[in-house]
């Protein structure tokens, strides 16, 4: 099974309304729902690739329950979050129907109490045996040390699990100097980790830095890699038009499932593309449809890239 | 006890958030949560008069049980909702904190099945004769019928329970059909039901139409009411500035709070102008602040009305 962590799962709702006008009230004319936070997401996209896959991270209150109700209708996926005192944040995405842009509301995340850090560490030690890889996704909610994930990625490495890190900031920072064997910055958090906005010369520096392979989500660009058997760009034919919500959870989905089926990089690269290109075709944000998912496996193009020197 | 009905209950949010800007995304500084409801509010203000309160109607869902368990931690009130299978909606109000505005976005109620609805009707039945007065406020959930409020004035009426109505549109016209004691409208409800906006020809229709007694409530100009005793116009004594949601409801909880308290019209009318007042200064939308109340009690000009002719 592959383990997906999200210390700051989100209960992910959808409003839609006629048109937002600040200051004014509003009808909102249809309500979803759905279990999210980056790793629920990777998670989900593992399950419908065929993956078995466990989900834990924490989840506590009215929204939390929301939350483990809804995973457990996904086939293939486990529920194996840990309970909180706090209550598990929600995200309000709402669309506008008149323009079809986004307005998002986001909560912030319940405070951790360090029982509760301390009860996860363990739940995740006795998971970690079964897991053939481990993503470590997202934000920490307060309470959670900042060098949460540098911890979580020194206990997947000395069992073994090879462990992939998509986050931000400080906790990246911290994440990657314990040598996790994958990071997936998108261009703002690779320029955050490294000071530089050229993406090949960031990339070759954050891998320096201490990650085994570095892949860089470049939005329309696709994805730029850097690992230890060569440097590749895995393009899409051309640009993808959409909602591009959720497409770095599909590449990182896309990454560990072609890990775990022992590819090599360049198809690892094109399964991760491919997904991340469907899902930002996708109406639903997050989701990703498999016809197209299965056209763009053809035509993903993935060529080597020079040093930057 | 004093009976409020809330067929269309809702979990009230309010966000804080620093500017709101459509189509971006927004960290939400802070989170507060409420029963909500135009009858929840009214029987929050009459248990903080001092009433003992029951409060019915529907109650469904994750929201739905964040109502029941907020209301258990008000002192003098009594829940007695209905379960449904449908979920409770949720409002959202964002408040800007640099302007001080406010964004409604509220989400549809829940579809109500036939048995629900009759669940209902048979529980109200059993609450009324311990009621000594009850109030029908605020919209129908899709499912119940559209003359709801029509029956249940009936069945309170040939129980011999003062009832108040404070509904809009088509179910506040059959309702005023089926001769509550009161109707509380406010200027636009008014002008809906009787294609007047003049406010003392309108207030003297609706009670033609069937209303015992017909206050409207006119914002900063205070409650006009046209009555079996006579007709009185009750007016703070200046603009009264703040956030004007809520205030409908504080004035209905002070007509049913005077009503309980056996006091003649004018009196009642001191009390539902100055609960409504204090409940434009409250900082928190549909409190009202207790010293404010006392003093506006002193300062409310009652002033008899002659008829439109």
């Amino acid at each position: 099974m592959i383990l997906t962590v999200t210390l700051n799962t989100a209960l992910d709702i959808t409003y839609r309304v006629r048109s937002l006008r600040p200051h004014t009230s509003h009808r909102v004319t249809e309500v979803t729902e759905r279990p999210g936070g980056k790793g629920v997401n990777v998670a989900r996209v593992l399950a419908a690739l065929g993956h078995e896959v466990t989900v834990t991270g924490f989840a506590g209150g009215p929204a939390g329950r929301v939350v483990q109700e809804g995973l457990t209708t996904v086939p293939g996926l486990v529920d194996a979050l840990v309970p909180i005192s706090g209550a598990t944040r929600r995200t309000i995405a709402v669309v506008d129907e008149r323009t079809g842009d986004t307005t998002q509301l986001n909560e912030p995340g319940p405070h951790v109490l360090p029982a509760e850090w301390s009860a996860f560490q363990e739940a995740y030690e006795d998971l970690l045996p079964g897991a053939s890889a481990v993503a470590l996704c997202g934000s920490l909610p307060p309470g959670v040390p900042v060098g949460a994930y540098a911890g979580l990625v020194r206990t997947a490495r000395a069992a073994g699990v090879p462990v992939l890190l998509d986050t931000s900031g400080e906790p990246l920072r911290r994440g990657v100097a314990a040598r996790p064997d994958i990071i997936k910055p998108n261009a703002d958090e690779l320029a955050e980790l490294t000071g530089s906005h050229e993406p090949l010369r960031a990339t070759q520096d954050a891998r320096r830095r201490g990650a085994g392979a570095v892949v860089a989500s470049l939005g329309p660009a696709g994805l730029l890699a850097v690992t230890p058997e060569g440097r590749w760009r895995a393009t899409p034919p051309s640009a993808i038009r959409g909602n591009p919500t959720g497409a770095g959870d599909a590449a990182v989905a896309g990454l560990l499932s072609a890990l775990t089926d022992h590819l090599p990089w360049p198809d690892r690269l094109t399964r991760a593309a491919a997904l991340a290109a469907a899902a930002v075709t996708s109406p639903v944000a997050g989701e990703y449809d498999h016809r197209t998912y299965e056209t763009l496996l053809t035509t993903i193009s993935v060529t080597t890239e020079a040093s930057a020197a």
